[in-house]
């Protein structure tokens, strides 16, 4: 089949076009490569069955002119639209909401517009645990109201919102799922890249936001994609609307700084900031529930720690630390 | 106290203006005259306390040309920002999305990027029980997922996410109302406007679309404004959400026409289209829960049914039907 991935050469991206490539699919597979890297998709560049174009999915212009032949030129309809371009700094929306509105919401707004163009009915999202803000109740999907508290988890709600109402009318199926914190080689943000980094520039002292207090769920990028094809697979509402996570409730940023530390080799003395979160927009703690998701079938392989641990080896090599 | 007004000369919007003057404060007010009109404030307009400025808030452009000269020469700064511009016409918005992103989204970005370049801190925003979708559970706040079946309602949960985020930085208050559907004076769109309209077209006949048994709870747009100013009063979270509603579950399409038909003395027959749906993205019923607003001390002053043959008797005159 043919699929259509957008934010193809990001972090999550990349890993979901090498499985579908992996499964045999034909995959095209659009970025604007300002967050993803053509060492992402090495492999895929390679793989006949790919085929990549650079476009900007915020800007109409840019999907006229690229995109708009390319697809009038398909012998196969595209099958499934993967959607997952989107800014992946949350800080940096933070502090400019404009980023969000335009490589989140404008992203999907104008997928869904090219989905009516050229009629392809099947899309699957890449939402987020951030759309329900700060709550202190366990973070379920049937959970409201979505109250979010930065402009990353606002613009994913409104395209969640934008693709339910094209669910109404052109868009026969979709799958959004909320991810959790993900890790994993590849990965260009979060707190392991973080760390890292900090440690690439000084090998004596390693600072870390907050008092290390703060706990969350952690999932490997291999099982997060595995459970997107899953549901994908498995999931017949018409709107799947599905939270993807570990079964615990998370790790400590103390934790993970300790892992890191270990990794590195560089025996580094942890310096902590304090406050209990790490900057605006940041959710200090919170439960995932993923019942929904373990009563459709599928369970992740690993702990939020072992995802952890599994993560923090393939970056240490990646980012060249050891 | 100044109060900024969006939407002032549309159909709620201009109602709010008039309670504002009434209660002694200095209203500044903008629309861009699509759907709001002139005859709306014509009463506000000869008020030396209510400033009018034909602004569309989705254009950066119109809001620095026009609105920013007004906000730096003001000798008191506003005090609530009061964001009511939106699209109204749901079904426009099922057959052009482009409608509800630029008139209803993207005036609330422009809201808020114009409140943190002027340092406004209080906003109240005018939102929609559309954003819950087709629940066959009782539309309570706390109620999820949000999955809304229409564009109208995608950009208005859109615009609560984006000022929730936006409450995290530089808004330090919101109030977000739900609102039903409203009817009254100066409607411009919904069944009792519709159906009146039809009438004035063909005094014989008067076609109903739908098998008139959609149910939907209806609350007079002077009931409306009360419920806006009493949780802005009352309600001190900083993302203060409430349902407004009346306290019974509604009336039926078929009752709706009925009194149509009675205040026109026409005479003319009821023709039913059939099917539970009068168009795409219609709920065609859902109960509504008002149980928040009453705890905090709001009751409406009728029913749904009281609200509705209110509001015919109004518009009956008002269109020039008698």
């Amino acid at each position: 089949m043919v699929m259509f991935v957008t934010g193809a050469a990001g972090f999550i991206g990349s890993h979901l076009v090498d499985r579908l490539l992996a499964q045999g699919h034909r995959v095209i597979g659009v970025d604007n490569m300002i967050r993803g890297t053509r060492a992402n998709i090495a492999t895929a560049l390679a793989n006949p069955s790919f085929r990549f174009l650079e476009v900007d999915m915020a800007n109409p212009q840019s999907i006229r002119t690229v995109l708009y032949p390319v697809f009038e030129s398909l012998a196969e309809p595209v099958h499934t639209v993967w959607h997952l371009a989107a800014n992946s700094d949350v800080a940096a929306g933070v502090a400019d909401p404009g980023i969000d509105l335009k490589d989140t919401f404008q992203t999907t707004y104008e997928t869904v517009a090219l989905m009516r163009a050229f009629d392809m009915k099947e899309l699957a999202f890449a939402s987020t645990s951030a759309v329900y803000g700060n709550h202190p109740e366990q973070l379920v999907e049937t959970l409201g109201p979505l109250l979010p508290i930065s402009s990353y988890g606002a613009m994913k709600l409104a395209s969640e919102a934008h693709i339910s109402a094209a669910a109404e009318s052109h868009i026969s199926q979709t799958w959004l799922f909320r991810f959790p914190n993900v890790v994993g080689s590849r990965g260009t943000h979060g707190i392991i890249y973080d760390l890292l980094g900090k440690l690439l520039k000084n090998r004596e002292e390693l600072e870390v936001l907050g008092d290390g207090s703060q706990k969350k769920p952690y999932l490997h990028v291999s099982d997060l994609i595995d459970a997107m094809l899953f549901i994908r697979g498995n999931a017949t509402e018409k709107r799947a609307l599905y939270n993807i996570g570990p079964e615990d409730d998370g790790v400590t940023v103390a934790s993970i700084a300790q892992a890191v530390l270990d990794a590195s080799k560089t025996g580094a003395r942890l310096r902590y900031t304090g406050g209990n979160r790490g900057w605006v927009g940041d959710v200090p703690r919170f439960y995932y529930s993923v019942e929904k998701l373990a009563k459709l079938g599928w369970r992740p392989s690993g702990s939020s720690a072992q995802a952890v641990s599994r993560a923090v080896a393939e970056l240490v090599v990646e980012r060249g630390l050891i």
